[in-house]
Protein backbone atom coordinates (compact mmCIF):
# COMPACT_ATOMS: atom_id res chain seq x y z
CA UNK A 1 0.00 0.00 0.00
CA UNK A 2 1.70 3.25 -0.81
CA UNK A 3 1.98 5.72 1.90
CA UNK A 4 0.21 9.03 1.49
CA UNK A 5 2.17 11.46 3.24
CA UNK A 6 2.24 9.31 6.48
CA UNK A 7 1.13 6.41 8.25
CA UNK A 8 -0.89 5.71 10.92
CA UNK A 9 1.95 4.63 13.15
CA UNK A 10 4.49 7.41 12.08
CA UNK A 11 1.62 9.95 13.39
CA UNK A 12 1.46 8.28 16.40
CA UNK A 13 5.22 8.21 17.10
CA UNK A 14 5.23 12.01 16.04
CA UNK A 15 2.60 12.50 18.31
CA UNK A 16 4.16 10.99 21.50
CA UNK A 17 7.28 12.52 20.74
CA UNK A 18 5.22 16.09 21.21
CA UNK A 19 3.80 14.55 23.93
CA UNK A 20 7.00 14.04 25.73
CA UNK A 21 7.74 17.40 25.32
CA UNK A 22 4.76 18.76 27.14
CA UNK A 23 5.76 16.31 29.95
CA UNK A 24 9.20 18.39 30.52
CA UNK A 25 7.14 21.77 29.82
CA UNK A 26 4.96 20.25 33.21
CA UNK A 27 8.25 18.82 35.13
CA UNK A 28 10.17 22.32 34.05
CA UNK A 29 7.16 24.45 36.87
CA UNK A 30 7.42 24.94 40.16
CA UNK A 31 4.72 22.92 41.73
CA UNK A 32 2.70 26.35 42.71
CA UNK A 33 3.14 28.15 39.85
CA UNK A 34 2.12 24.76 37.88
CA UNK A 35 -1.15 26.17 39.15
CA UNK A 36 -1.44 28.99 39.67
CA UNK A 37 0.80 31.12 37.55
CA UNK A 38 -1.35 33.01 34.88
CA UNK A 39 -0.91 36.05 32.10
CA UNK A 40 -4.01 37.52 31.13
CA UNK A 41 -6.34 36.46 32.56
CA UNK A 42 -5.20 33.03 30.86
CA UNK A 43 -5.48 29.22 32.56
CA UNK A 44 -2.55 28.11 34.76
CA UNK A 45 -0.67 25.27 32.55
CA UNK A 46 -1.97 22.44 34.53
CA UNK A 47 -5.25 23.54 33.70
CA UNK A 48 -4.24 23.44 29.89
CA UNK A 49 -2.34 19.85 30.40
CA UNK A 50 -5.94 18.88 32.07
CA UNK A 51 -7.42 20.03 28.37
CA UNK A 52 -4.85 18.09 26.35
CA UNK A 53 -5.58 14.88 28.65
CA UNK A 54 -9.56 15.34 28.31
CA UNK A 55 -8.99 15.38 24.56
CA UNK A 56 -6.58 12.22 24.01
CA UNK A 57 -7.09 9.01 25.44
CA UNK A 58 -10.98 10.11 25.44
CA UNK A 59 -10.76 10.89 21.65
CA UNK A 60 -8.82 7.73 20.71
CA UNK A 61 -11.18 5.70 23.26
CA UNK A 62 -14.24 6.91 21.20
CA UNK A 63 -12.74 6.06 17.69
CA UNK A 64 -12.12 2.81 18.60
CA UNK A 65 -15.31 2.10 20.81
CA UNK A 66 -17.60 4.35 18.60
CA UNK A 67 -19.20 5.16 22.82
CA UNK A 68 -19.53 8.79 23.21
CA UNK A 69 -17.16 9.51 25.68
CA UNK A 70 -17.33 12.98 27.17
CA UNK A 71 -15.28 15.74 27.49
CA UNK A 72 -13.94 16.35 31.19
CA UNK A 73 -11.55 18.77 32.16
CA UNK A 74 -10.03 17.96 35.30
CA UNK A 75 -6.62 18.76 36.71
CA UNK A 76 -4.89 15.98 39.18
CA UNK A 77 -4.29 17.91 41.88
CA UNK A 78 -0.29 17.55 42.37
CA UNK A 79 2.39 17.92 39.71
CA UNK A 80 3.38 14.40 40.42
CA UNK A 81 -0.24 13.33 40.06
CA UNK A 82 -0.32 15.02 36.84
CA UNK A 83 2.83 13.74 35.62
CA UNK A 84 1.61 10.04 36.78
CA UNK A 85 -1.73 10.63 34.84
CA UNK A 86 0.19 11.89 31.47
CA UNK A 87 2.10 8.61 31.97
CA UNK A 88 -1.05 6.42 32.17
CA UNK A 89 -2.03 8.75 28.95
CA UNK A 90 1.14 7.69 27.02
CA UNK A 91 0.05 4.40 27.73
CA UNK A 92 -3.40 3.89 27.03
CA UNK A 93 -3.16 6.19 24.00
CA UNK A 94 -0.52 3.59 22.52
CA UNK A 95 -2.59 1.02 23.40
CA UNK A 96 -5.58 2.81 21.82
CA UNK A 97 -4.68 3.79 18.61
CA UNK A 98 -2.85 0.67 17.70
CA UNK A 99 -6.25 -1.00 17.43
CA UNK A 100 -7.46 1.72 14.86
CA UNK A 101 -7.64 -0.06 11.10
CA UNK A 102 -5.27 2.09 8.68
CA UNK A 103 -8.53 2.79 6.62
CA UNK A 104 -10.88 4.23 9.22
CA UNK A 105 -8.50 7.66 9.23
CA UNK A 106 -10.85 9.04 6.66
CA UNK A 107 -13.92 8.10 8.50
CA UNK A 108 -16.16 11.08 9.53
CA UNK A 109 -17.21 10.42 13.46
CA UNK A 110 -18.76 13.20 15.39
CA UNK A 111 -16.37 13.87 18.73
CA UNK A 112 -17.61 14.69 22.68
CA UNK A 113 -21.12 14.86 20.87
CA UNK A 114 -20.24 17.66 19.29
CA UNK A 115 -16.81 18.23 16.72
CA UNK A 116 -17.65 16.58 13.23
CA UNK A 117 -14.49 16.07 11.04
CA UNK A 118 -12.42 12.77 9.84
CA UNK A 119 -10.47 10.27 12.20
CA UNK A 120 -7.32 12.19 10.98
CA UNK A 121 -8.50 15.65 11.76
CA UNK A 122 -9.56 14.74 15.48
CA UNK A 123 -5.99 13.99 15.96
CA UNK A 124 -4.64 16.60 14.18
CA UNK A 125 -6.83 18.48 16.63
CA UNK A 126 -5.76 17.45 19.67
CA UNK A 127 -1.99 17.54 18.04
CA UNK A 128 -2.13 21.42 17.38
CA UNK A 129 -4.08 22.10 20.28
CA UNK A 130 -1.30 20.95 22.45
CA UNK A 131 1.20 22.75 20.48
CA UNK A 132 -0.31 25.46 20.87
CA UNK A 133 -1.21 25.64 24.62
CA UNK A 134 2.76 23.98 25.24
CA UNK A 135 3.55 27.33 23.39
CA UNK A 136 1.62 29.13 26.17
CA UNK A 137 3.74 27.26 28.66
CA UNK A 138 6.96 28.37 27.11
CA UNK A 139 5.85 32.02 27.57
CA UNK A 140 4.79 31.36 31.40
CA UNK A 141 8.00 29.81 31.79
CA UNK A 142 10.35 32.65 29.85
CA UNK A 143 8.21 34.79 32.06
CA UNK A 144 9.05 33.05 35.66
CA UNK A 145 12.64 33.11 34.68
CA UNK A 146 12.96 29.84 34.03
CA UNK A 147 14.66 27.80 30.45
CA UNK A 148 12.24 25.87 28.59
CA UNK A 149 12.76 22.14 27.21
CA UNK A 150 14.13 23.15 23.59
CA UNK A 151 11.02 22.47 21.28
CA UNK A 152 13.18 20.47 18.58
CA UNK A 153 13.92 17.32 21.34
CA UNK A 154 11.21 14.84 20.87
CA UNK A 155 13.62 11.99 22.83
CA UNK B 1 -4.70 4.29 -3.81
CA UNK B 2 -5.80 3.35 -0.07
CA UNK B 3 -4.73 6.77 1.47
CA UNK B 4 -2.89 6.50 4.74
CA UNK B 5 -4.21 9.22 7.62
CA UNK B 6 -4.05 11.65 4.93
CA UNK B 7 -3.46 12.53 1.49
CA UNK B 8 -1.16 15.57 -0.19
CA UNK B 9 -3.71 17.94 -0.37
CA UNK B 10 -5.67 17.18 2.89
CA UNK B 11 -2.64 18.15 4.90
CA UNK B 12 -2.03 21.38 2.48
CA UNK B 13 -5.59 22.50 3.10
CA UNK B 14 -5.38 21.71 6.84
CA UNK B 15 -1.83 24.21 6.40
CA UNK B 16 -3.37 26.94 4.77
CA UNK B 17 -6.22 27.18 7.14
CA UNK B 18 -4.19 27.36 10.23
CA UNK B 19 -2.06 30.02 8.30
CA UNK B 20 -5.34 31.58 8.31
CA UNK B 21 -5.72 31.84 11.77
CA UNK B 22 -1.99 32.73 12.45
CA UNK B 23 -3.08 35.84 9.67
CA UNK B 24 -5.95 36.91 12.14
CA UNK B 25 -3.03 37.07 14.63
CA UNK B 26 -0.92 39.38 13.28
CA UNK B 27 -3.81 41.46 12.16
CA UNK B 28 -5.38 41.41 16.02
CA UNK B 29 -1.55 43.15 17.42
CA UNK B 30 -1.50 47.09 17.20
CA UNK B 31 1.64 47.85 14.64
CA UNK B 32 3.87 48.91 17.64
CA UNK B 33 3.25 45.97 19.97
CA UNK B 34 3.61 43.51 17.46
CA UNK B 35 7.01 45.06 16.77
CA UNK B 36 8.09 45.39 20.58
CA UNK B 37 5.93 43.58 23.18
CA UNK B 38 7.81 40.76 24.53
CA UNK B 39 7.23 38.19 27.99
CA UNK B 40 10.40 37.29 29.64
CA UNK B 41 13.30 38.33 26.78
CA UNK B 42 11.08 36.34 23.74
CA UNK B 43 11.27 37.60 20.31
CA UNK B 44 7.86 39.66 19.16
CA UNK B 45 5.64 38.60 17.14
CA UNK B 46 6.36 39.96 14.31
CA UNK B 47 9.98 38.25 14.51
CA UNK B 48 8.10 34.72 15.32
CA UNK B 49 6.15 35.14 11.97
CA UNK B 50 9.37 36.13 9.96
CA UNK B 51 10.46 32.48 11.07
CA UNK B 52 7.36 31.30 9.94
CA UNK B 53 8.17 33.08 6.75
CA UNK B 54 11.61 31.75 6.82
CA UNK B 55 10.41 28.20 6.95
CA UNK B 56 7.55 27.56 5.37
CA UNK B 57 8.49 28.82 1.38
CA UNK B 58 11.69 28.11 0.76
CA UNK B 59 11.11 24.74 2.74
CA UNK B 60 8.94 23.61 -0.11
CA UNK B 61 10.96 25.32 -2.76
CA UNK B 62 14.23 23.15 -1.55
CA UNK B 63 11.79 20.26 -1.76
CA UNK B 64 10.67 20.41 -5.34
CA UNK B 65 13.63 22.36 -6.63
CA UNK B 66 16.68 19.95 -4.71
CA UNK B 67 18.57 23.48 -4.38
CA UNK B 68 19.44 23.78 -1.01
CA UNK B 69 17.80 27.11 0.07
CA UNK B 70 18.96 29.70 3.35
CA UNK B 71 17.10 29.95 6.03
CA UNK B 72 16.57 33.83 6.58
CA UNK B 73 14.50 35.13 9.32
CA UNK B 74 13.62 38.74 8.34
CA UNK B 75 10.79 40.58 9.41
CA UNK B 76 8.93 42.93 7.02
CA UNK B 77 9.11 46.58 8.32
CA UNK B 78 5.92 47.43 8.36
CA UNK B 79 2.53 45.72 9.75
CA UNK B 80 1.30 46.14 6.16
CA UNK B 81 4.39 44.48 4.47
CA UNK B 82 4.11 41.83 6.90
CA UNK B 83 0.74 40.96 5.89
CA UNK B 84 1.33 41.35 2.04
CA UNK B 85 4.33 38.92 2.52
CA UNK B 86 1.94 36.17 4.06
CA UNK B 87 -0.37 36.48 1.79
CA UNK B 88 2.39 35.87 -1.06
CA UNK B 89 3.79 33.61 0.87
CA UNK B 90 0.35 31.65 0.85
CA UNK B 91 0.05 31.25 -2.90
CA UNK B 92 3.54 30.49 -3.43
CA UNK B 93 3.24 27.35 -0.91
CA UNK B 94 0.09 26.12 -2.79
CA UNK B 95 2.44 26.53 -5.98
CA UNK B 96 5.27 24.71 -4.78
CA UNK B 97 3.64 21.79 -2.58
CA UNK B 98 1.56 20.59 -5.57
CA UNK B 99 4.36 19.83 -7.63
CA UNK B 100 5.57 17.41 -5.11
CA UNK B 101 4.63 13.99 -5.96
CA UNK B 102 3.02 11.85 -3.79
CA UNK B 103 5.87 9.31 -3.11
CA UNK B 104 8.35 11.76 -1.98
CA UNK B 105 6.81 12.51 1.31
CA UNK B 106 8.50 9.54 2.46
CA UNK B 107 11.51 10.75 1.11
CA UNK B 108 14.59 11.69 3.29
CA UNK B 109 16.11 15.49 2.41
CA UNK B 110 18.14 17.69 4.74
CA UNK B 111 16.99 20.89 5.32
CA UNK B 112 18.66 24.68 5.22
CA UNK B 113 21.76 22.43 4.95
CA UNK B 114 21.18 21.00 8.40
CA UNK B 115 17.67 19.00 9.44
CA UNK B 116 17.92 15.78 7.89
CA UNK B 117 14.20 14.06 8.34
CA UNK B 118 11.27 12.79 5.81
CA UNK B 119 9.56 15.31 3.34
CA UNK B 120 6.55 14.99 5.44
CA UNK B 121 7.97 15.57 9.11
CA UNK B 122 9.94 18.68 7.63
CA UNK B 123 6.29 20.02 6.82
CA UNK B 124 5.20 18.88 10.05
CA UNK B 125 7.58 20.98 11.95
CA UNK B 126 6.52 23.67 10.14
CA UNK B 127 2.88 23.47 11.38
CA UNK B 128 3.97 22.24 14.81
CA UNK B 129 6.42 25.38 15.08
CA UNK B 130 3.71 27.76 13.69
CA UNK B 131 1.20 26.22 16.12
CA UNK B 132 4.20 26.97 18.90
CA UNK B 133 4.72 30.52 18.13
CA UNK B 134 1.33 31.35 17.35
CA UNK B 135 -0.05 30.07 20.69
CA UNK B 136 2.70 32.66 22.18
CA UNK B 137 1.00 35.52 20.31
CA UNK B 138 -2.06 34.42 21.90
CA UNK B 139 -0.08 35.53 25.46
CA UNK B 140 0.91 38.37 24.13
CA UNK B 141 -2.10 39.30 22.77
CA UNK B 142 -4.08 38.63 26.08
CA UNK B 143 -1.32 41.02 28.14
CA UNK B 144 -2.11 43.24 26.25
CA UNK B 145 -5.68 43.02 26.82
CA UNK B 146 -6.74 42.10 23.27
CA UNK B 147 -9.05 39.14 22.87
CA UNK B 148 -7.16 36.97 20.16
CA UNK B 149 -9.12 35.42 16.91
CA UNK B 150 -10.49 31.70 17.91
CA UNK B 151 -8.25 28.78 17.36
CA UNK B 152 -10.77 25.99 16.26
CA UNK B 153 -11.76 28.50 13.36
CA UNK B 154 -10.16 28.20 10.49
CA UNK B 155 -11.88 29.62 7.81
Amino acid sequence: MPTAVLTPAELLAHWQGLRRVTRRVIEAFPEDQLYTFSIGGMRPFAVLTAEMLAIGVPMAKQIVTGEVTQFEEKAPATKAELLAKWDEATTELDALYNQIAPERFGETITLFGQYTGTVWSQFFYAIDNENHHRGQGYVYLRALGIEPPPFWDRQ
